[in-house]
């Protein structure tokens, strides 16, 4: 089975094809600076080793970007396929769409649902369904799937996900706790349950630009930093994280407008709002190395947060045996996952600190008496989804 | 030492006075129905043992209340003083003002700080102010002291006060997590260190009609799962709790109000939300044992969330020595104590089934065997502040 993955950003756009079961990549390409004259593409294929890069492309949207892709996939010199049939399915990374929380054909309804809950993900929703329109109207006859990123969440139970709000906000508009970064957190377990067996409690930190931690007990998700939006849990590189609603109607009497308030906790919080510095943690890290003050803060706020989450899962879970750090930091910064470490002997986390330090990609960075295994795994949320499809539609 | 304990409701005033620094209450009196002609008042004198209640009572307002009591306390019958002069202070479990955190002599300034914050702590501040504005009408001379429900946890560290907003929020606004049910949560403490000493891993359950954790190391509070208002945390009689503050602009969209929405948080939330029964556990519990899913869901709801904070607060303090349990729920509710506590065994908590359901008001309810000591302990808010105002004024 050939699918092909599209991993849409506001102007960006990266495919992947997939042969599956056996997960090898034919090729690859990436396209960034959709809507301008000035756009960046490259492509390569792996199976005879056919590079090329161009620049200063005039990409007004992502049809062109699509169909720039698209004739090179077929190329008879550098594409990896001869026709598009070959094709059997594209996927993509959805985030949300009302009373879809799984992996589902993305049909008119689908989309609708999408655009029904834009403001629930205003960053991920609204560029999505304009490329996979885009899309279907290249190729309408294809199969086209969304792995929603609430789909590995699907399992975290009911008591987890209510809010005591009242109950018909839950009947009529579906706000519960959903969960999100399914894509990632699912291809990490499944690595865990590679290395042990199907019964494991894992808690997965997934630290980027957008972070968030899961809870996994015997290969499913029982608990995540998510709430109904990706706004939620831990602080993120712009987004605020957990709140207090409060905040809100005490900011609009101080003359602030919804629109301020949201700007300020969507955009110009998270490591963002509270550093002052950057919302990229490695410019932070410098700056705290030079004695920034709001610096040390942003990243002592960003650890204890991790670690309440880690406290929290280890109750839920009723003990832990895997520890994993994956995501831009998660898999890059080993003063990161020291703080947190350090912190958490009392559960059985016992760090090698040359381990955390250095090593391949790929490795565990707990002593060997540690009680948790800690590891380091490269997220594959690609993959995470092409696997999603092929259990769901293998032909 | 004598000090005159004050506690406001929206319609209802307490009192008693205590000799410090043994925490002799020399008398007590309530008076309920206040704004209204159908005021009940009762009085009790522990010195003779006077005691007196009166239904039906005009009592449009706090004045009238106040006077009512006064007049009885230097009754030269039924009273337990000869003046008023003897009372060295009064005191009021105040919630919050702004840039006001602690122990303070309530002042036009400090009145006028908690007026500034009354879209912090909506039902709280405005009886305050109210009831302390016509008290000191009355007794215009005497030391009035606002104990603050924030003052126990001024010790919480800055990377954990803080929110990942805009840091011109915290300076202009002084928007960060407070922490309330101090006077709770100090009194608890302190009965703890009686027992074990100074050194100690506490975790104060203090669970009513508004409930909270407090993580507690060494007689100091480190965390709180109160965050700026006292709207956050775990369910709460008929307030949200910890909710996703961006389903405020979904909700929005969805052409609710702001007033809708926050009615809906403050008034309709909670385990009223949930269950759609009541906003008492008890009435709650009730329907459950009958069948009633909506009331087992918000018991559920409500173990769950606590169990989580339990977890996180676990994290914080590298360990756990004391469990204990308070308020009125924490204190009654085996039920919710037993769905809490057979959760934590990986957490070294074993419970005494037997002793859970039964004993005296103050007790053990661990099994000899537990790492962890879980109790019971009656709270004692008045106390709290008594002993608050005589560390900070004692002459």
């Amino acid at each position: 089975m050939l699918i092909l993955i599209c991993n849409v950003g506001s102007t960006s756009l990266k495919f992947k094809l997939y042969t599956m079961p056996d997960t090898h990549i034919l090729c690859e390409a990436k396209i960034e600076r959709v809507g301008s004259a000035n756009g960046i593409y490259s492509f390569r294929n792996n199976l005879n080793g056919a590079e090329e890069s161009r620049e200063g492309l005039n990409i007004p949207g992502y049809s062109e970007g699509i169909n720039l892709f698209l004739k090179d996939l077929v190329d008879s010199g550098k594409g990896a396929i001869r026709t598009i049939d070959q094709v059997d399915a594209i996927g993509f990374k959805t985030v949300i769409a009302k009373g879809y929380y799984g992996v589902h054909e993305l049909s008119d309804e689908v989309i609708a649902a999408m655009e029904a809950y834009i403001k629930v993900a205003p960053a991920h929703n609204p560029p999505y369904i304009e490329a996979i329109r885009k899309f279907k109207e290249i190729l309408p006859d294809k199969l086209f799937v969304g792995v929603f990123e609430t789909a590995f969440h699907k399992t975290i139970p009911q008591e987890r996900r209510m809010y005591s709000i009242p109950y018909e906000w839950y009947e009529n508009y579906d706000i519960q706790r959903l969960g999100y970064h399914g894509a990632s957190h699912g291809y990490i377990s499944r690595q865990v349950e590679k290395r042990i067996g199907k019964q494991y409690k894992l808690i997965s930190c997934h630290l980027g630009g957008s972070g968030s931690l899961c809870a996994v007990l015997d290969g499913k998700s029982v608990d995540s930093s998510f709430g109904f939006s990706p706004q939620t849990g831990i602080p993120h590189a712009n987004r605020a994280g957990d709140i207090d609603a409060n905040i809100i109607p005490f900011l609009l009497g101080q003359g602030l407008t919804v629109e301020e308030i949201f700007k300020g906790i969507d955009k110009n919080g998270g490591l963002l709002g509270i550093s002052g510095v950057s919302n990229d943690l490695r410019d932070i890290e410098e700056a705290a190395a030079q004695g920034n003050e709001r610096a040390k803060l942003a990243i002592d706020v960003y650890a204890d947060s991790i670690i309440k989450y880690i406290g929290s899962f280890y109750a839920v879970l009723g003990g832990l045996d895997y520890l994993v750090f994956t995501g831009g930091i998660g898999e890059n910064s080993s003063v990161i996952r020291q703080k947190i470490c350090s912190r958490l002997t009392h559960l059985g986390v016992e760090l090698d600190e040359a381990g955390n330090v250095e090593g391949p990609k790929e490795r565990v960075i707990s002593a060997d008496t540690s009680k948790v295994k800690v590891c380091i795994i490269p997220t594959n949320e690609e993959e995470g989804i092409a696997q999603d499809i092929f259990h769901n539609y293998a032909v």
